[in-house]
């Protein structure tokens, strides 16, 4: 099992990966306070390069591979934002990196890995499947193989945005962060714990593929169907080191549906201006659901991403005009 | 008339406004590059707090007003990003505030600046006649009058994001801005040439409100018909310090149609994942237009907000449906 980062990984991560990725806004917005009765934060990685957290993480990684590592380059399974974030920070590092996403990917992320310069590989029906496919290529080519969850440095650096939350707003009650793997929610565990163990840190995921909830849940690993739109949710397993964090610092995990998530886009569309993804949107969706719960705190929802496709808002407008 | 601003303004008002507004990202975009054949970065004032470029300027007058001023409030007219900068900058600095924006205004940017809890009065049927009232009412009632545009403490405020843009890509050939009341097209103007006199700004109106257009053109203040969608370039006529600015500095000035705000506020959904109000798109709509001319250059999009209502975005996908 590898080891669980620390606070202290996370501080030097970001002095490892500031050089290349954002800082991000954390801004308040008045209108969903009065939605929510509650003072409402949008931790904004949507506002990320290439429009997700996941980047934090692929340039802790890259930045500290081997010689030996570099010149094998790497491969790893993705379903579009973490696959995008390692392409990224090889082609800045000068490393070849192979994605295999599986087929019917996001198009908007996988465009942006080509062409950021990585080999694509389209395999299997989902992300399980393509994970398959890296860990045999991985050991017949060479490729230092990224597990997309029990990674430390992945964690440490998507951490990173943990710690801007406790910089601008330290005295923060709740967060809510979506999880898919679970690395970003692990990362915030870890960061707002870290500075104040009083901190309610609240995991989200699809109810159409719960492998994270139910493994936390049930304290094991556990595997289940995965039906969600929300790709970047889209899991049919929990994860080893993730997992093992999850069970120690997550305080409570809430599913949302897919058209929790669909109307959580269209509210942020209307109250904070921003396009979100399903992922993204559905600690809005876990904030809407848990209602007076919430009530008088300070509550941070995660964007954690907004690489939504043109069709998908349409549907999610069509969805919410529906109602 | 006042006196223009010049880059040591921008440096003093950046000192003044950092602790309240965002720096934002500049962000390249590979499948822009693709489309326009040139290096497209965007500049995401949308990221920035309440959503537009705007707040810069709000902080830089109000944290310098007069004991005086402060004991007698402020008043304005605004289509509405600047009402909210305003009136945010006014309620930190415990100022009363009383905001003026024409009948049928964006509805989002009303509810923002009555939560941040300015006065409203709905008056006249567009900025310019809200103007006329806002300057009685000032003379009536000694309230400090603060023009959108003749106030260099505006200008040197909003023009702190063109110095961010220099220190973020230093050799930037082409800086395209939507230009309304011009206060954001002057703020480029001066901190972009302000470092290098090499740099092109081109400014772009709609083309169906005109009136800095003409006046730029002409060479003297002209006043024009005003039926754009795109609120925030929504004025029946130029202004005084602006024009003098841009008549100096401003290297072009393109027009673009509501149409093509309306393709260009899709392209960003598409290619960018941001949402972005029809004045921020026109920088884009702009490009497209320009097409050849940008061949090759290193171009940054000034995206100057993101406040469009859900039933303008609506619209918009509607009408690019259509075609």
């Amino acid at each position: 099992m590898p080891i669980r980062p620390t606070l202290l990984d996370v501080m030097e991560a970001r002095a490892r990966v500031a050089p290349y990725v954002s800082r991000t806004p954390l801004h308040r917005y008045l209108s969903l306070d009065k939605l929510l009765g509650a003072e409402v934060y949008v931790k904004h990685e949507n506002h990320q390069r290439l429009g997700a957290f996941k980047m934090r993480g692929g340039f802790n990684f890259i930045s500290q591979l081997s010689d030996e590592d570099r010149r094998r380059g790497v491969i790893t399974a993705s379903t579009g934002n973490h696959g995008q974030s390692v392409a990224y920070a090889s082609s800045v590092f000068g490393v070849k990196a192979v994605i295999v996403v599986p087929e019917g990917a996001n198009p908007d992320k996988v465009e942006s890995i080509r062409n950021l310069g990585a080999e694509i590989v389209f395999y299997g029906k989902d992300f399980d499947e393509s994970r398959g496919y890296v860990e045999r290529a991985s050991r017949e080519e060479g490729y230092r193989y990224i597990h997309s969850a029990n990674e430390p440095a992945l964690i440490a650096g998507v951490a990173t945005y943990g710690l801007e939350i406790m910089e601008d707003l330290p005295d923060v009650d709740t967060i809510i962060v979506p999880v898919g793997g679970g690395s970003g929610a692990c990362g915030v565990c870890i960061s707002s714990k870290g500075v104040n163990p009083g901190v309610e840190v609240i995991g989200v995921q699809a109810a159409s593929a719960p492998a994270a909830y139910l493994s936390w849940k049930e304290g094991r690993i556990v595997e289940s169907d995965m039906n969600t739109v929300a790709e970047g949710l889209a899991t049919r397993l929990g994860f080893e080191l993730t997992q093992e964090i999850l069970r120690d610092m997550l305080d409570d995990f809430v599913l949302v549906s897919d058209a929790e998530m669909n109307e959580a886009i269209v509210m942020h569309l209307q109250h904070t201006h921003n396009l979100i993804e399903h992922a993204g949107a559905a600690s809005l969706a876990a904030a809407v659901k848990l209602g007076d719960r919430l009530a008088g705190k300070k509550v941070v929802l995660v964007a954690s991403g907004g690489n939504v496709t043109l069709a998908h808002l349409r549907a999610a407008l069509q969805a919410s005009d529906a109602n």
